[in-house]
This record gives C-alpha cells, structure tokens and sequence, in this order.
C-alpha cells in the first residue's frame, strides 16, 4: 500500500509539475504576442503526457489514477475499492500540493517574477467568471467540468476494459486529458482534477482559493457521472459473443 | 443493439464536442493574430484525438464509427450489415445535435458571444463558395471531400484488416482523421461526417443548413468509394503467402 | 503484385496529397503573420501522419515504402529484392503525380490562386540555393538530404528488424518523418522522397524541375548508406544471446 | 560490443542533430514573430521524436539510452552494470560532437549565418542566469535539471520494467523528453543530457563552455536519484500478487 500511495503521489506530482509548469514558465514565453511560445496546444499536450508516461511507469503499481475524480469515478464504475479511495485521495492532493511547492520555486528564479492574484488563471489556477481565461460565467463552468471529466471516465472505464486492446490504454487516457485541455482551456483553465486545481491554488492567492470548491464538486460529479454511464455500458450480457476487435 | 446505438451516440457526441468545441472556444483565443490560440493544428489535433479515445473505449462495443460515411464505407467494404445501417445513423446524428446543443450552452456563457450565420465557419459549420474559411468553390469543396473520405476509408479499412497489426487501429484512425483536418480545414472547414455538418449547423444559421445537403452527398460518395477500394485492394488470393509484417 | 504496386500508388498518392497538401492549403491560412495557420509543425505532422496512416492502412499489402529512397535502401539493407525496385518506384512516381493533380485541381477553387515559380517552396517544390525556403547553398541541401535519408533508412530498418517491437514501426518510421521535416522544412523544404519531389515539381515551374535532379540523387545516396550501416549495424552475431527489450 | 557503442554514438548524433537542429534552423523560422516558426512546441516535439525513433530502431541492440545521465540513472536502478558506463558514455559524447559538427556546416550554409556567444541558448546550447533563455537563476536552473532528470528515470524505468505493457517504453520515454522540453526550455533551454550539451557547446562559444559543468552534474545528480526512487518504487515484495493492467 505504501508503494501505491508513492506512486499516486509522485505520478501526480508529476501531473501538476508538468502542466501547470509549462503554463506557468513556457505557454507565453517572449511575451505577448510571441509566437515562440507553446501556447494551449503546447499546455494541452504537456497534461495529457503527464499522464501517458506515468500510466506506462506507475500504472502497474497504483493504476495510476493521479486525480480524485478518476479515483471516485473508478468506484462508481466498479474498479476501484471504497476503502482506498480516503488515502489515494490524500496522496494525490499532496502530491499537486508539492508540484505548487517546487514549480514556485523555479518560477521565482526569473527577474520580475510575481504572481497577480486578480489575473485569470494566475499561476496556471482554475476559476469563473472574471477568473476563466475566456470570462466564462459559473454555469458554463460547472457544466464543462461535469461534462469533460465524465468523458474522460468513459474514455479511462473504455480503455481498461477487458475487451479493449491491452497495453494502449495509457496513450488513450493521456491524448484524452491532452483532448480536454485543447476544447475547456478558455472556459476554466481546465480542472477535471481537484488534486491539480489545489495544488496550485494555495500558491495563486485568496480568489483561486475562493474558487476551489467548485473545482471539487463538478469534476467529481462528473467523475461519478462517467462511471456510472459506463457501467451500463460495458456491460456485455451473457448473449453477447462479439469477439474483441 | 442498444448499447452498440448508445456506444455510437457517445463517441459521435465526443467527436462534435471535442472537434467543434475545439474550434469554437479555442481555435482563436485572445483574438485575432494571438498565437496562444491553438489555430487549425489544435483543432486538427482534437478531432483526430475524439476518434482516437472513442475507439479505444468505445470501439469493443459498437465498432466505433460515430461517422455516417464510415458506416456507410464499411458496409460497401464488407464488414458492416446493411441492417444496421439506419439505426447506427439515427444515432450517431442525435449524437452530433446533442454536442452542438451542449456546445451552444457552453460557449454562450461568455459575454458578446453571437454566432455571425453568413461568417464562413460559423459555429464550426462546414461550408463552400463564400463560406469556405478559404473561399473555395463548390467543385474543389466536393472533390476534396469525396478524397479525403475515400483516403479515410482505405486507412479504416486497411487498419482493421485481419493483417493489420492488433490493437492500432484507433491510433492510425484517429490519426488520419487529424491529417485530413491539416489538409482541408481551410476549403471546407473539414466535414467528411454528415453527422458531424448537421450538429452544428442546426445552431450555425441558414446558410450553413443550406449548404448542409453537400456534407450527406460528398461524405457518403467518399466512403463508398474507399469501401470499395479497399475491398479490391485488401483481397489476398490463395496463391498470397505473405506474412504480416 | 498488382495489389502491391496499386498500394504503393496510393500510398504515395496520400503522402503527397497529404504533405504537400498541408503546405499549399493550411500552412500560411489568413496570411502571412497569422496564426491560425498550421506552419512548418503542422507540416511536419502531416507528413509523417501520412506514412504512419498508410503504413498501417497498406504496408501488410506493399511494405510500405511509399518512396524509391526507401525502396534503394530497403535493398541495400538486404530487405527488398532488386527486380522489384523498377516498377515499386514507377507506382510511387505515378501516385506522387496525381497528388499532385488533385492538390492542383483543389487549389486553384480559390480566387486569386497562382504558382509563383520562382519563389522559394512554390507549390509544396523542394529546392536549394535561391530556391530554398531559408535560402541554404546547395552544398548544405545535399548534405542535408543524406544525412536525413540515412537516418530515415536506419529508423526503418531498426524498428522493422526482428528483435524490434512488433506492430509499432508505423508509428516510428511515421514520426522519423515527423521528426525529418521539424528539422529541414528551413534547408531543402525536406524531400528525403524522389517521388514527392517530383509530384509537385511538374506543377511548380522550371525552376523545381532544374533542381530536381538533386532531390533524386542526394535521397538515394542517403537511402542506400542507411541501408548498408544498419546492415552491419543490427547483424547479431552466434555469440549474441540478449534478450529483447 | 562494437555494435553496442555504434548504436549509442548514432543514436546520440540523432538526438542532438534533431533536437538542436530543429532549435538552431527551424524554431524561429521567418524571423522574430513570425508563427511559422517551429516554436519551443516544435523543438520540445523533435527532442522526443529523436529518442522514441531511436529507441525503436536501436534499443534492441544497445538499450536506447543515448545520455549519460540516462546510463547513470540505470546503473542506480540496478539495471545497468558499471563496467560499461565508461564506454557508454563516450560513444555518447562523441556521436553529441558528431552532430554538432554536422549541424555547424549545414547551418552556415545560409548567407548571414554567425553564432552570437553572448546569446542566451546560442546554436542550442544550455546555460543559466544571463545565458538562461528566460533570464533563470542558476539555484532555479540546477533544481529543475535536477528534479526532470529525476522524473526522466523514474518514466524509463518505470516504462521498462517487468510488469509495463512490452514495446510501448519508448513512446512513454520519448514523449517524456518531450514532456520536459515543454516545461524547461525557458529555464535551462532544457539540457537533462550531458552529451547533448557538450555537442553543441563546443560550438557555441566561451559561455556555453564556461556553464557546461552544471549540465553535467545536475542531471548525472539527478539520474541518479530518480534510479534510487524508482528501485525502491517498482520492487515488488513475495505478497504482491496483483496482476499486471
């Protein structure tokens, strides 16, 4: 156990350490304007690998969930046990609270480094309102996340699933995460992870904290949306002799 | 059946929802000329990506097609009972109208949001003549789409070929869906899915619902064309002895 | 062998309406300066999605090679037989002509479309000195299209060889495409290909075609000295007894 | 042996060839601001590409690790043994050197071509503080080398190890060079490589050469650390019985 937990930890570290970090250091690199920088699709690309390769090197030990709202909507699927979910939850959460830790201090190595905390997506925080990148009201908000981390529980349930083809479901989970970001980046900054919302917001100031709860609630009622949709789903009946493609 | 029409109705409803969501919230953010927008590549990238992670979850139920034209392709191809032809389609365009109402709710959370109906692309609608992103005429529109869909049919079919390597086919599907936007996006915003035209032009205005008969036309020729093809093509003789790569 | 030399048509065919297509339709949408348009990265990604889309659609049928420089090195790798070269790279040249046939025919659909032919790149065309895109001397052109081949060959050879992981050379010997045109877009507008160098040559004016000799002759010097060091290169002796990773 | 070394002397010139030559001839491609430019999106692509083609094509012949903090970090993890670091290292060094070489004379093969010693990331190398491409601070450069080696070694041996799905490590392993390249080029220009550092820096003047020690040490420190993590993470006690996902 105490091994799964350091690969919960470390895998969503890595998560929040590699997303947030290349918002935070790289997506707007030269300035506005420059197109040198990675942009969204450069931050896109950095979630979804974070979760691709450490589903490849931790999968096997933990499942490599790296994100409490997978951890409930693995539950609600029927993966996952109840009793785990407490202790992954608190090693996931402390892992994006160290990514914050460590990413602040590379951020603060550059001259005229500093964080606005009234500034949409300030130190790579989620938010609403006048806290969404793209000024997107609290209900679109709410309804991007239940919807975006419900999808990314079919594609998670989908992938592992017994019928799907064994050893690619790290790539599809992770182009899914990369695939989440490329659409809700503008709406929420895009959580689906309140490991990863946390993380950075204990760094980002009063308004992303102010915020936080929401992105507790929608991503894990979305969470446990997409689980229980794909219960239903893959249920393959006793009739059924599809054979795997 | 009804897990296999619920399969095509979710993974169709990704597809518009990443594809189109992608292009209307993201495509250009920050205005124009600002290259944190993640531009055509994103947008190539996430539609490429919906077929990527539905296949993997999705594609042991139902086959994952969540396109008209790929159902209507595989049946000229020989792996696709007629029978299934019309309710796989029902599905799959209450699939698309869904993304596009989900997609309408999201996107009109930010204030001065308007859909411009005689803007070419609006709403992520497909469209020739005046409303192509180029301005391409009707002729290059219609011949591009019967090419690329045909090209996507030989990829589908060719990929899931029993010769095929196990397993890829979502990768080099998904993937072929992403190249075809890279090429076309700017001649007809890139349809070659009737299913995906339809779900946004219902929201898009009259002159893309106008133009919409083009997006069931061409597709459809498109697929049946590479059904074909690849009918010939993949055909080995008894006399092909011939290992799998 | 016609299924053969008919997949090897259209791959090549995909290859160069793909790539080339990219670079004439969407490289430079909205203009010069604008960032919407997919650029030399989303010309690089084309590209390679190309083999890597075709590989896994048509190279259980042909091989794959879509491409005489791989054809030579293939045969110089001790891989392909040599009464086969001739007509595998007349159906490349032949699928390479009608790509760009069709790309020609879908372009000019827009008003004011016209080949410049003494600019840099016109059409999609490879060139060196005056003609390269960051204005490179011929001697670095020449050195550039070996040097790339080459490593072309050895990524093929490598990840086809028996020791390999079986299944995933499409993916590499795709993105070695990838990863060729990220590199030398600025040098030669990246051939490392006869055949697609001589598809878009035809339709981009006497300049390309005087310097399409060098895209014939530095490719196959490169394909063939790739073949030959990983001839030696992946030659286990009786005394090797690794595993496979 | 011989076989060994030339694979890791090739694969190393692949990876320095393609990383910095992207960097050097494509990244700011058309000048300041002009998005058709590669960007740190491509370079950050092109690193990864380099490592996952070669690990297909080499890996089965030398292990693939074309970097000395690589073969460090493996010696730690217990799945390297010391006596070949020493040549490992070498040959790595020296195809580093190599490809510099080469990418020197194709780059000055385009009228105007100087390299500016004074310049932050000159002909791609690495360096801190004033020679930071982001202005970075040594303390903040040395704990980011550090902690993304680090996390480099946990993915390889992660992705390699017993239980991981067999053939997907070098898309996890090249997509984390990938992954690092996103978040870090603003701070170091991303080294994580000792003979990717020496290769260029030899070419790009008195500062380069004067920084190359914190590039040697930080990710030798760092490979070194993420072997000892992931030796203790990925041992399996005689009660685990869990089942590989």
């Amino acid at each position: 156990m105490i091994r799964k937990l350091a690969a919960e930890f470390i895998g969503t570290f890595w998560l929040v350490l590699g997303g947030c970090g290349s918002a935070v250091l790289a997506a707007n690199f030269g300035g506005d304007g420059n197109p040198l920088g990675i942009g969204l699709l450069g931050v896109s690309l950095a979630f979804g690998l974070t979760v691709l390769t450490g589903a490849y090197a931790l999968g096997h030990i933990s499942g490599g969930h790296f994100n409490p709202a997978v951890s409930f909507g693995l539950w609600a699927g029927g993966r996952f046990p109840a009793r785990e979910l407490v202790p992954y939850i608190i090693a996931q959460v402390l892992g994006g609270i160290f990514a914050g830790f460590i990413l602040f201090h590379i951020a603060r190595g550059t001259p005229g480094f500093a964080i606005d905390p009234n500034a949409a997506g300030a130190f790579a925080s989620n938010g609403y309102g006048s806290h969404s990148p793209g000024g997107y009201s609290i209900n679109a908000a709410f309804l991007t996340e239940i919807v975006m981390t419900a999808m990314f529980l079919v594609v998670i349930l989908g992938a592992t699933h017994v019928r799907a083809p064994v050893g690619f479901a790290p790539i599809a989970i992770g182009l899914a995460l990369t695939l989440i970001h490329l659409i809700s980046i503008p709406v929420t900054n895009t959580s689906v992870n309140p490991a990863r919302s946390t993380g950075v917001a204990l760094f980002a100031g009063p308004v992303a904290m102010s915020q936080l709860w929401l992105f507790w609630v929608a991503p894990i009622a979305g969470g446990l949306l997409g689980g229980v949709i794909y219960r239903w789903l893959g249920q393959y009946g006793p009739d059924v002799t599809g054979t795997q493609r």
